[in-house]
């Protein structure tokens, strides 16, 4: 099986986190968000432990909550002592419902409002990842209005393509976050946010990209902001405290993807920045990262029932599901590859299908050319694998469909965590 | 200007349906959806008096409400005598909420559930169109359940690829929708219709696809139709009372886009038709179509407000705002084009623009190379134009960022139709 919390049971009943798809499904109803509470404990543990591990007490990763926010999540974040990386208002505020410590969280985000920088200082949010020389202007104003100095981190851009992971050389790196190194404007940044009364500077933050396998991408990042802390020094007489090299280690959606072996790899870019930081003459900074992906994706699983089969003679199989690019945008928006697995048997003959769902649209598809049985049909369980990670935050109610319902698994039982939107839900709004 | 309901005054703001874009924004905040009430109703108007010239009193446009659906568009609906195209439970909900009624709606859907089968029956929804045998199946054994006779109509694939209109005379048409003529599959669909004691066969719906442009493609369509009316004449002494053409005529979103002239288009769809059923010596039926995106369409504009710009040396610009792929997600999804125009002033110099999201995703992109004046700053205004269609209804709240207002404009004032989501709304479903 793909991840090792995926199994079968031998009448064919697909298991996951030791789970009956089906029985879940007929308790609940579908389409149906399922989350291994467990496994997203171990994989906060695992990059807690490395960041510990290498960098001491102090470096925490910051849970990417744009993957996955809601207040249960939070909650199982602020137990496992993990910092959050939140976007906007709206999750600022999931996290504090669910009692998240405003301390640990860092506010990104490159359209911040004044609005967003007045209640985020009005929460006490512990740090602020300032995108830009507008957004830094703002901060201060209003930091000086309450008589803070708030504690940000500068986003720079570090001259590798977030595409490619090639380094370019002229610093135009087309990207809308951040301000480049290699243009003098991220010096002129740094300038700027020493001189501002209401601005504590604590350090960098640059990011890659997402889906990260490239093997040496981190190591390279590291090169590069370790030779921009050094020329912060030499030209400003300022070392930095902290630095934040972004999100991304990439996972397994299907059998073709790498497995990944995060603390290996993390070990050789801790290395590596603590080679260079030496060789610099740097104190060691508290390091961080932003897993999201990586903390979820394999905790999450879609459920879904087959509405209709469609064979179309010398052309190809269609099945129909309750969901689709409502739950799950991702194959329309970026081609994403999927593993699709039935909820109840194996067949030995199976059949080519695609994976479409109920949306009035021709292109509302999950996922095309997958095995299923070749007898699949209306009424059968259809399971969608390593979707924890934007699914249920990036899901709509196009076509007027209410959002599945989001379960948390654990070893004792099973638990609503966001319950189903309902058609009174989905008019709450209207006039 | 793109459509004849935007203008700009002197002091260069932006009007649109005579409303100061600016000042909208002011009193509502941004993103803010705006709709010209009038210009929908003109555009049902349009319609109506189109199938009313050609058609006579009983055929009447349904409104596909996945492009726009909210109460107080039902309720506009209603007052026009509209017929309504719902695709899920959650739009009858909405509609039947706002006082529509039942009786003039038709429940669309390649994956009903047998839930969503029983809604409908039990809220009298007045047609089906049924898409697939499973469907008809599962709604003949929920109608004899009731002793009723549900009226329906059955979903035809004509054969005329929705993707490139071309006429693909195998009949292996790759589309999730509806059963194909050539292959057989659909006089088998006819014949079961005909046998089932809880149905009762109306006629025929086929589609072709959406933003329809192609000089003939409704009249190839009608050619196709009236051969299979015919055949099933023949065949079963089956004549169909209604057809339903489908959806789509096409909007212009750019200045490259060609005008649509659809009262002439249609009354040559109608010409052809009716001399293809005279040939034919059939009686002509209740004759119907679903039009959405141009209802509404060009009676929306998006509002937003500039976060910061920035200009990177050698690549581009980015002006970035504080909505996005959240609100309009169909650049990302399918690269679609708009006008986008600044809210306060058209400056004589201009630069080249990326029109940015604020997402934390480096693909939430509104448009790419836009022009703007080339001082366009932080808390500038700058409006997207034709977002009437499939914006509101595609939105997400992904980056969890609420959904914005929606604003009815009339000659009179303004009024909110569908009120700003805010954060305890974005948590109103988690335990």
């Amino acid at each position: 099986m793909l991840s090792d919390n995926i199994s079968r049971r031998e009448n064919g009943e697909l298991l996951f986190a030791g789970h009956s798809a089906a029985a879940l499904a007929k308790k609940y109803g579908t389409p149906l968000y399922l989350f291994d509470e467990e496994r997203i404990r171990d994989n906060c543990r695992m990059y807690k432990d490395a960041f510990f591990t290498h960098f001491g007490a102090g470096s925490v990763p910051y849970y990417a909550g744009k993957a996955a926010a809601f207040k249960e999540m939070y909650r199982i974040m602020a137990e496992e002592g993990m910092g959050i990386d939140a976007v906007s208002v709206g999750e600022i505020h999931t996290a504090l419902a669910a009692g998240f410590p405003a301390e640990n969280i860092l506010f990104h985000g490159d359209g911040k409002t004044d609005a967003d920088i007045a209640y985020a200082l009005d929460k006490k949010v512990g740090r602020f990842a300032v995108d830009n020389p507008e957004e830094l202007e703002a901060l201060n104003r209003e930091a000086v209005k309450r008589g803070i100095r708030q504690k940000i981190l500068l986003r720079i851009t570090p001259g590798i393509d977030p595409h490619t992971y090639e380094e370019v050389n002229t610093g135009t790196v087309d990207v809308k976050f951040g301000v480049p190194i290699e243009t003098g404007q991220a010096a002129e940044f740094v300038r700027s946010a020493l001189a501002l009364p209401g601005i504590k500077l604590l350090g960098y933050h640059c990011h890659v990209g997402s889906m990260v396998f490239d093997e040496d991408v981190y190591e390279r990042l590291a090169d590069v902001m370790t030779g921009f802390m050094a020329e912060m020094r030499d030209r400003f007489g300022y070392t930095a405290e902290e630095l934040d090299l972004g999100g991304g280690y990439g996972v397994r959606y299907t059998e073709n993807d790498p497995p990944a072996d995060i603390p290996t790899r993390f070990a050789e870019v801790a290395a590596r920045l603590k080679a260079d930081l030496k060789k610099a003459g740097l104190p060691l900074p508290r390091v961080s990262m932003e897993p999201g992906r990586s903390i979820v994706a394999d905790a999450g699983m879609t459920v879904y029932t087959v509405s209709t089969v469609k064979h179309i003679p010398n052309c190809k199989n269609y099945a129909i599901v309750d969901g689709g690019m409502t739950d799950n945008p991702r194959y329309c928006l970026y081609g994403s590859r999927y593993t699709v697995l039935h909820g109840t048997r194996e067949s030995e003959e199976k059949d080519r299908f695609d994976l479409a769902g109920r949306c009035c649209e021709s292109g509302d598809i999950l996922q095309r050319d997958i095995l299923l049985p070749a007898d699949t049909r209306r009424g059968d369980i259809v399971c969608v694998c390593t979707t924890g990670a934007y699914n249920y935050s990036m899901a709509s109610n196009y076509n007027r469909l209410g959002r599945p319902a989001v379960v948390m698994l654990t070893k004792d039982g099973d638990r609503i965590a966001v319950r189903r939107e309902t058609s009174e839900d989905l008019c709450a709004l209207d006039v």
